[in-house]
This record gives C-alpha cells, structure tokens and sequence, in this order.
C-alpha cells in the first residue's frame, strides 16, 4: 500500500515537472519563430495562461519610467497602452523596481503595496503571482498572474514562472528584430574579431 | 515488488526529467544575463557538456554559405575559426541544410554523410547528435554533441539538445546585442504602433 501510495505520488510529481518543462519547450520554440510582437506577446499570454491555469495574465513593458499595459488575457483591447504605472508603484512596479518576484496567494488586493487603480477587474482577485522580464540585466517589464480565488503558488509553479520571464524578454528582442536591426557582419566574423571569453589561448 | 519496481522507474524518470528542466533554465537564464558572444558560447558549451555528458561539444554558427567552427569543449583553440564546412558537407552541414536533427549511437564515422576532414579528434567518435540553432526561422548554425563510445539518444535527451538549438540562437542574437543595436523607440511606442496580433479590436 505504501508503495503504492508513493508510486502515485512520483507519478503526479512527474506529470507536474512534465508540463513545467512543455511550457519551457514552448516558450523557446517561440523564439524559433518569426513572429511579430504582438504576435509574440498574444503567444506568451496563451502559453502562460494554459501553463498556470490562471484566471487572468498581464504583461507591462517599461517605456522610459513607467510600466506600460502592453498585453493582457482576458483581452482588455481598450486598456492596452493606456494604464501606466510608474516604477515603484502598486505590487507590479514593486516587482520592476525590485527586480523581485512576488507570490501573494489570498487578498492580493490588501496589500499594502497594491492599490486598486487600473480599472481592470483583475484588482479584486485573490491570488497574484509576479516575475519581472529581463533581458541581459536590465529588466524590461513584467508578468502577472492572477485567481480571482485564493491560490498557492507551488515552489515550481514559481520557478517555471520565473525562467518564463528570463526567456520572455529574449522572445520580445527577437519580434523587434529585423524591424529595426540589421548587421554589418555574420556572427562569426564578429565572434572572431573579440577576445576569447577566458584566459587567452595562445598557441603553444 | 511490482510497486516498488515502478516507484523506481518513476523516481529515475523523475530525475532524468528534473535535470532536462534544469538545462533549460540554465539557458534562459544565460538569456537574462549580459553576456558577450564568446562569454555566451562558453556558457552554452559549458551546459550542454554537463547536460549530456557528452565527449565533445561544436559549435558551427553560419558565415554567408559557410559552417565556421566557433566553440568546442573540450578547446581547440586553434581550429576556432579555421575549420569551414560548405553547407550541405558532412553531418552537420546535412543538419544546417536540411534544418533536421540527427542522431547516429554508433559508428557515426561510417555515415554516408560524414567525411573526416576536421582534423578534429572527434571525426572518429561513436555517437552523434546534431541539431540546428535556429532564429525567427532562419538556421543560424549547429550543436553537435559527440560520445566517444557508442551511446544511444533518448527521445528525450534529443527533445532537450532540440529546445536547447531554439534557446541558443536566442542568446547568441542577445549577446550581439548593445554592440550594434540601438533601439529608436521603447518596445512599447513599437508595440503600439502596429497592427494588433489577431482580428481588429474596436472600441466597441
């Protein structure tokens, strides 16, 4: 019976760490992708909500020093661009500023850093879960999570979420990409032309 | 005894899938950090290496129509740049071409596709293991991970290098990034400025 009992236990265990790691896959093949971004926001909105079964995903991207709705599932087309918040501000420009990810799992709406000023619905919801996105160390936005009731975030609901944001930046670069960047030399000639990474290899 | 034998297949699977996770979010997090390109192929050598347990590891990124060989672990410092495949050439210039991957257990040295040109010690390796890093669906270059003795893939250590291929073209382009590119707009003025990802929203 205990083997038993232990075996059901690794096997939802492995199913869990199975559609942690499906998320991961589908998030990097994004970037595979030739995807514009809103095409690619719109992606990562329907990757991370299937992922976290979250009632509601928000994505704000930094413009100068305000945090900036820039996607959102459920669609909130007429917010889109409209709410900014400044850095600093309300529990997701906590998370900017912080560079800090933020689990609340019941009455997100009480905490001291949250105010209720965005005119979205997702300001009453119980659970809020909050990983910025950064890019070669800068952080670039954020990514909310939200139940409208309580919810724990396990240690590696918070752990994918967290690796989701570190590959999201990298997915928003690259839908910029062949907009506004073009370069003057392959890959290789400007790998060659750098100093190695460690210690220098002469040729001995 | 039944149970406790797939308790124990369970835990091992358990595990195997557990570390899978953990390269990817090795990679990703390369993607947040600021790296420059010879930093971030090392990087990538170094967790591919652990990843698979692999003898070797190349890394060919494209030079118009040519493979150059740009990273390798264990070092070959004096091939880095030197050794050239035409797309097409060998195995890994199949993989470039046919943006396939391509797994061979044993006597990979015998395959049709591969001519031992490289004065490379690893011409004469068992096992092979190839994918395309691919970028907004462009073949940017290939991984190749190597055993010295005959070593069979599992499906899931070739879905890992296959997701690591996506991942890495992604920190190559981002380690590239701040030496030629200078965005003119913040991602969100780029955002709104555009056409939204699906049907037209009205302000209804």
């Amino acid at each position: 019976m205990a083997a038993n009992k232990k075996a059901q236990e690794l096997e939802e265990k492995l199913a869990r760490t199975e559609r942690q790691m499906l998320v991961l896959q589908k998030v990097s093949r994004l970037m595979a992708q030739k995807l514009t971004l809103p095409e690619a926001l719109q992606a990562i909105l329907d990757v991370v909500g299937e992922a976290t079964g979250g009632d509601s995903c928000l994505i704000y991207l930094i413009d100068s020093d305000e945090l900036v709705l820039c996607g959102s599932s459920p669609a909130h087309p007429e917010q889109i661009g409209r709410i900014r918040l400044r850095m600093g501000e309300g529990l997701t420009g906590w998370v900017a500023k912080e560079r800090r990810m933020v689990s609340i799992p019941r009455e997100a709406y009480r905490d001291l850093r949250f105010h209720a000023f965005t005119d979205l619905p997702e300001d009453t919801f119980e659970a809020f879960l909050s990983v910025p996105i950064i890019v070669r160390g800068e952080v670039v936005g954020v990514i909310n999570v939200q139940h409208r009731q309580p919810h724990p975030h396990s240690g590696s609901e918070m752990e994918m979420l967290r690796t989701v944001g570190e590959q999201v930046g990298a997915v928003i670069v690259l839908a910029r990409m062949g907009h506004e960047t073009e370069y003057t030399t392959s890959h290789v000639e400007f790998l060659l032309s750098m100093p190695p990474a460690g210690a220098p290899t002469g040729s001995s």
